[in-house]
């Protein structure tokens, strides 16, 4: 088994907290979807994939509704087991739509991505306006869903999506619920710092080592990717498939770079499921094999390697790790961060752990230029959104922004008479969407049911009723 | 001079009511627009018209945007005196904004109606997104606007367009003002015989006489369409520049029909500008001509001539009317009527004083495909903006519903917390929003007043700070 690093995703756990029952009740449905929604000149559609189960739900109940992200859409539902403990309690009809261009969900199958007149198409406009389809589409057609109230979840950028859902289609969502959704940060509001300062935080709250030995491996690479016996040593450390060259040196520097970012969202109390085990408090242990932060650069190497192995090869079933360009597997996101989800990130090597690197909008503009014929807009999501901070007439959202997540300054931080916010003290990405857990911190437990209380107060009465 | 009919738009008067002076003060802008705002496939842009004055602006004071919508701008500048009226106490920033593929906003100019490439990017989604720009551009650079409030504005189906601003673009559009609004009709919420029934009320009004005499037409205007003899007659009576035949004859059909709706709507008590003048209370004007249901055919036509001819030729200067089908100058409002806007009329011939035709859509539909290659859909509005009836979460709109107007049953008629609903019992379409008239009706001017209200304690309490 070998494994590609991965670029830049806000979340891509699984867990271990659902149970295979809640999982097996789902069905695959497929919705014959247009390719566009906003214009008439193109009369193409795709099928667009969609897991539901209706097991929960009694006539009049309301929708659960998952805004699928980034990722193939059983991810989502592995990770969000919250929704299948709530609904039966609320009698929900439970159900993950798949994002456009993701998983399955190919408008135009493997060739999506090539020509701009099929790629185009992808954006979170569109994908909204799918979602309020099928939601439209159930709401019509399944029964007893007529008067179903919605209710609309999503974790990290899926939770973006489910504000959005609320912002734009606010007779179809009666409520949104997002957690960890780093708005702020795609919206320009937030310094280029904050992000990789945060990653830093993480780990510091384990160990000022910790953050004295990370800091340390990026002029170690460096200066060992002068030379052909540094290269050949790194390979060695890092176990790597090919032998590491002049042309993929920046695809391990970026593989490292990215692994403490993931490790830093994921740290649960509790053993989780990514690609393979992730194990609880992934941060500590991380921590503890860069406990020693004066070693020699060769056993700095080595002790990096060990440390992302936590997250890539917690039960050593990896043999070497890729060195390949994975552009392939992420494509959409790699098109998205080139049209509207430009997220400006910085690091001065001095607040934070890493190598110092501005953040240069026309570099990236350039080269999504020369990548996709696209120009990044990074005024446009707070232009057709509001941003994080600009929302304040609109209601039925509760957002939960948990500390413990590198996300979190990103997130909707104010709260407003139709917002509630709620801050998780120990809550890792998108931590209070997951089933509960006996190991979950009290902050975990009292958000959830906070945001209870939330989605009972603002479903309808009848409905009330029908729960007793 | 000659007068080609019109196809059923919404609202297309030109009022006196607006002195020439605040309509000088408006100054023309362009601002570069992206043809597709969804997407990232296509690149083109156009020039996109408006019209802004800030005489009356001062710093922080709001901004009064008027949503354009199916025809150029400058006539909607010429018939919403109010803004300019308002503009003055609340030091507002003025703008009227031009709907795409109206006007001089034409995305490939004289071409942008031939091919669905091109056509197809008119919608009503493209149009507010135009609006979100434009007024995002005004915030950003407009000096003093940074923090201005955005009060949207609208009759008739740009009244529609200001209630969808602020479902959509609820960060920017802060209230919308909505006179005369006929969602419900365009969104399948209104049986299909409830507006020209509203017609005919509103000739009933004036007399029970004239509607017998109207529902005689069209028997008559049918049998003489089946001789020779008869149609020479028909030229002859209503003055058309072609002789009648077998292949026009629909379109004096359809242009009587649709002179009698327009001069129901416009029934202002003073005398009003349209393509040249029209008299105060036009709808007792047209059925002081058809006082006698019983005279002869050949008399009947020759009244129904001078009775619509109250709409197009009060001064006389029109010589002969055309039969010529218009679809060029309506290119915008036909294409729409075929994708989104679709509208269901009917009539029976009793409860109305039109000749029974029931409502066919697949007809609507297959002659769409027919002419511009598209299928309309009659549950898009309501699937993507809620419809008449389905926005009980969405706050911070006002709507005026004159009852003087057959668009009335259209409109949003039941209030919620956050939207207020006004009746106005003798406005005609879109009155309230009319530069204030010495013979304006008590309601209208008392609905003037809690609009007036709206606006003052929704904008902020800066504001009101500046206004003393």
């Amino acid at each position: 088994m070998t494994l590609a690093h991965t670029s830049a995703l806000v979340l891509f756990v699984l867990t271990t907290g659902v149970g295979c029952d809640e999982f097996s009740d789902l069905s695959v449905q497929y919705f014959e979807q247009r390719v566009d929604h906003f214009g008439f000149h193109k009369r193409d559609t795709f099928r667009q994939k969609y897991l539901m189960s209706d097991k929960t739900f009694q006539a009049g109940g309301p929708i659960f509704f998952y805004c699928g992200g980034e990722m193939n859409v059983e991810l989502h539902a592995r990770q969000t087991g919250l929704m299948f403990t709530w609904a039966r309690e609320f009698r929900a009809l439970v159900v993950f739509a798949e994002h456009r261009y993701y998983g399955e969900s190919l408008p135009y199958g493997d060739a999506s991505f090539y020509g701009s007149e099929r790629r185009g198409y992808l954006s979170t406009e569109q994908a909204l306006a799918d979602y309020a389809a099928i939601l439209s589409h159930l709401k019509a057609n399944h029964t007893g869903a007529t008067k179903s109230e919605i209710v609309v979840w999503g974790a990290g950028y899926s939770g973006m999506l489910a504000v959005w859902m609320r912002v734009k289609y606010p007779h179809i969502a009666k409520l949104a619920y997002a957690s960890s959704a780093p708005i702020g940060f795609y919206s320009g509001e937030v310094p280029c710092g904050k992000f990789l300062k945060a990653v830093t935080s993480v780990f510091r709250s384990e160990s000022e080592t910790c953050v004295q030995s990370i800091r340390r491996i990026w002029n170690v690479l460096q200066t060992m990717a002068t030379s052909r016996d540094g290269m050949a040593h790194l390979a060695d450390a890092f176990n790597t498939c090919q032998p590491v060259r002049g042309d993929n040196i920046s695809n391990l520097f970026r593989w490292l770079k990215e692994s403490f970012r993931t490790i830093s969202m994921l740290d649960f109390p509790y053993e989780t499921d990514l690609f393979g085990k992730l194990p609880a408090y992934p941060v500590k242990e991380a921590c503890s094999k860069l406990w020693n932060h004066q070693q020699s650069d060769r056993d700095l190497m080595r002790a990096a390697h060990k440390a992302v192995s936590v997250l890539y090869n917690h039960t050593g079933e990896v043999v070497c790790y890729s060195l390949d360009n994975t552009l392939r597997n992420n494509a959409g996101w790699g098109f998205q961060a080139c049209t509207e989800l430009i997220m400006p990130v910085c690091s001065d090597g001095m607040d934070d752990m890493f190598n110092p690197k501005s953040w240069d909008l026309k570099k990236v503009q350039r080269k999504c230029l020369n990548k996709f014929g696209v120009w990044p807009d990074d005024q446009r999501l707070k232009r057709i959104y509001g941003g994080a901070t600009g929302l304040a007439t609109v209601d039925n959202i509760v957002v939960t922004n948990n500390q413990r997540d590198p996300w979190y300054d990103g997130g909707i931080l104010t709260g407003t008479e139709g917002i509630t916010v709620i801050s998780i003290r120990n809550g890792a990405h998108g931590h209070d969407m997951r089933t509960p857990h006996e190991k979950d911190p009290i902050s975990v437990t009292w958000a959830r049911s906070r945001v209870r209380a939330v989605i009972r107060r603002t479903i309808s009465p009848l409905l009330n009723y029908v729960l007793g």
